[in-house]
């Protein structure tokens, strides 16, 4: 499935921007009930589509090799909530990490004025103001699955959600719409980030 | 046509700096009253002259596919006020976005005493005084394109122009030259950048 | 041996991001009581693996071309004092340098809180404190190695070793195990350093 | 000859680090009292042997295409000043461009305490301390060699000279020492840089 190949192709792209360094980051695309996603413990710089395992919208393992992540959950807790999704990227990066984690306290991040805020699915001026929720990180991922379903719910217009000190989710009807989401809110990561603490 | 080539070769370079992110950015090319520019929405990073749409100089559609991005009417403003550029590139980077933001309520940024200014055309020594204009962000483009207008006339000398929060236009007599003008002005900015807010 | 050009692979990546700059850094790969070293001065970005020494677990040649590094004998103590050990990798980086120096005074450096923590092997939460040695910088490096071997049991549960002002020592079961701890450490290192500093 | 394919490798090299943006940036090698240099205005991401100028020691040019740069007697001045060196780079960093604005009032500039100080030539510990001299920038060419002469002889022991707010020159006995002494040299600016602007 070509869009399984892009999903790879983007996977190694993030590896290769250092957003999934150490084998961290995970990957899915869904077709109908069935989603191709990464296991645990791989190497993204080097993924192909026969490292993906098939597992059903309730994380059931339905073929492929590896073992599944912990944060299969998360993945299909999006897939529902987000009936449009057709892809999800989940990334690490220094500047995700650091924003995350001084928004913690207050729960979410406010985004706006940016031109590059149009790369967000369904939004059509700089205008918008884009309110992205921010989960404390926690290892117990049955926690995390139903807090993520309440912000998901809570926050029915953002395009991405973030795990304190830990990563991005972001999504989107295709694997190029969920890319352009990645590209777009880490872009807007950095320079806020920069403006925020001074530099500048 | 080469120059397309190079246009697009251009492109892809500036996806790859990270300076086109989630399918942001166009670049055209003219010759005579022709222009072959990019439509909107396409993934910079993997633009082929097959994608570029024909226009002429009033912005109407003459061939190839997609939709004129609405930035379409910036460029055809450029080519009418700026009666030897061949070349017009718009970036969106983090530099250009944090220096325009900074600068937006003056109306300008001024760059001075670097090397790298002659690597703007007609620019003999580091002494020359770059100034160039910042207009603020709008989705109105017909307002946006009559503010080019002007700000083009008041600054007959600037090799740029920056759209507040969004991006940097720049243009040459050549592909070559516009690239040139980018690398050289982006180059002024980060250091302009990290001069002014302390890093240093 | 697959291990050998795995090791001769990830010393050219590490080139290419510039964490070995100026024929800096050094690698190892042990199988048995026989190591594979990089020898002094070579530039990793074009290291093969016939540029690489074989070596005994004193440290004396047994193979190869060229002269052993000086810091030979740290990659030796390290197999002895980590019994898993298979690979270890030295490398010179903007942030590693960066937060030796700051942490010089103290002798360590403490990381906590960060999902990629869990790049670490036996690491299975970010609520982990990863508590990095640092030892003071000499060119005498009989003295460094008793000092690493004093810290290597001071600190048995420390994924790696920093050398101040000079660059970082990690090491695995295998080169990938290593090259994990190494990707988790530097961005650790760079979000730590980011957020101590200022930027944030 | 292999040296000038090496020149022509580490100058697109360069050019791809964003070290010789916007055709700056020029590179030579020496062979007896032949010199082979970039002429001016070329784009070193595609240099190729081709392109480059032969020149005498008086910079009378020899053979080849192109206009000699009108930096071409700094590169004289250093070869009759620095007997062995046979290769030199001159490259424009953000890094090298901050700190030799910074440092211009004193007139040099002093790295000591780093490991990778031994990337110098004839270095062999970090407790080395390198004095750079940084030199007013002008377009008066024929000043700039005369008082290239004197810091030069000034400096005996230095392994470069900064233009101030233009960039670096350094050399070696062949083009990889060159090359070494440049990525050193370029990592102790950055590192020093951020160590002292506070980031960190």
């Amino acid at each position: 499935m070509q869009e399984i190949e892009q999903l790879c192709a983007t996977a190694r792209e993030c590896y290769a921007r250092g957003w999934a360094p150490a084998t961290s980051g995970n990957f899915s695309v869904r077709w109908g009930s069935r989603i191709a996603i990464t296991p645990t413990g791989l190497d993204k710089g080097v993924l192909v589509p026969q490292d993906l395992l098939e597992i059903d919208m309730n994380g059931s393992v339905l073929g492929g090799r590896g073992r599944p992540s912990a944060e299969t959950s998360l993945h299909t807790v999006i897939y529902r909530e987000r009936a449009h999704a057709r892809a999800i990227l989940h990334v690490h990066t220094i500047w995700n990490t650091l924003l995350s984690a001084r928004f913690d306290p207050r729960g979410y991040i406010i985004i706006e004025g940016y031109e590059l805020l149009k790369g967000l699915s369904g939004v059509t001026t700089h205008e918008h103001i884009e309110k992205i929720p921010i989960i404390e990180n926690s290892q117990k991922y049955e926690v995390l699955a139903i807090e993520f379903e309440e912000v998901l719910r809570a926050y029915p217009d953002a395009h991405g959600v973030l795990l304190s000190r830990h990563g991005l989710y972001t999504w989107g009807e295709s694997v190029a719409e969920a890319r352009r989401h990645l590209e777009a809110l880490e872009f807007l990561f950095e320079a806020e980030g920069r403006r925020l603490f001074g530099q500048p």
